[in-house]
């Protein structure tokens, strides 16, 4: 038997779990957006984000990590670059928090009407 | 000026804030799927759910209402029929909540791979 609360932070079986997780953080929607505009380091994440810490930019690029939305690459170069980038469970994530956005719009849209 | 709280409850501004609170709520779920299934009436719903009872189908029937998800009909029968319809933001919000069902089969064959 695995360990309960190890299983639910390593592979999350839940998607619900995901997606309100990565709502609820607007870092974690930060490094979703700055990964899909091709930022994919994490000095130019911080260098590109005000207010972003290279604390908080690393917890939560191992929670995404954790969830098997992005991956991490080492190059072996001096010194070794290293790249994130979205799984296709990652490109899911991102299309779901589009409609998110596109809803956004019908709301502010139907208020305003 | 307007009182806040209302304000958020009845014109939510923030469509994160809508697909959280549907997420977490299993009968908000089931509610919505009943009426895309065809399945418009508060008696009908109520039959068709074992323990779905009518005051939570009521409370959620009118959250969804104040989301601007869902509209109540009244047919002026007798006794009167009351209906329940999705409307394009709820259309909108079910194409989100199949996104996310198919992110956990996603997640379910990456984790069973």
């Amino acid at each position: 038997m695995q360990p309960k609360k190890n299983a639910v932070i390593k592979n999350p079986p839940d998607a619900r779990f995901v997606v309100e997780d990565v709502l609820k953080c607007k870092w974690t929607l930060s490094v979703l957006d700055l990964v899909r505009q091709g930022v994919y380091r994490p000095g130019a994440m911080v260098r590109q984000t005000p207010g972003l810490t290279t604390k908080v930019l690393n917890e939560r690029l191992q929670k995404l990590q954790s969830f098997g939305v992005m991956t991490r690459t080492v190059y072996p170069e001096k010194p070794p670059r290293v790249e994130y980038h979205l799984t296709a469970l990652g490109r899911k994530l991102s299309s779901i928090l589009d409609g998110i956005s596109e809803l956004q719009k019908e709301m502010d849209s139907t208020l305003n009407a």
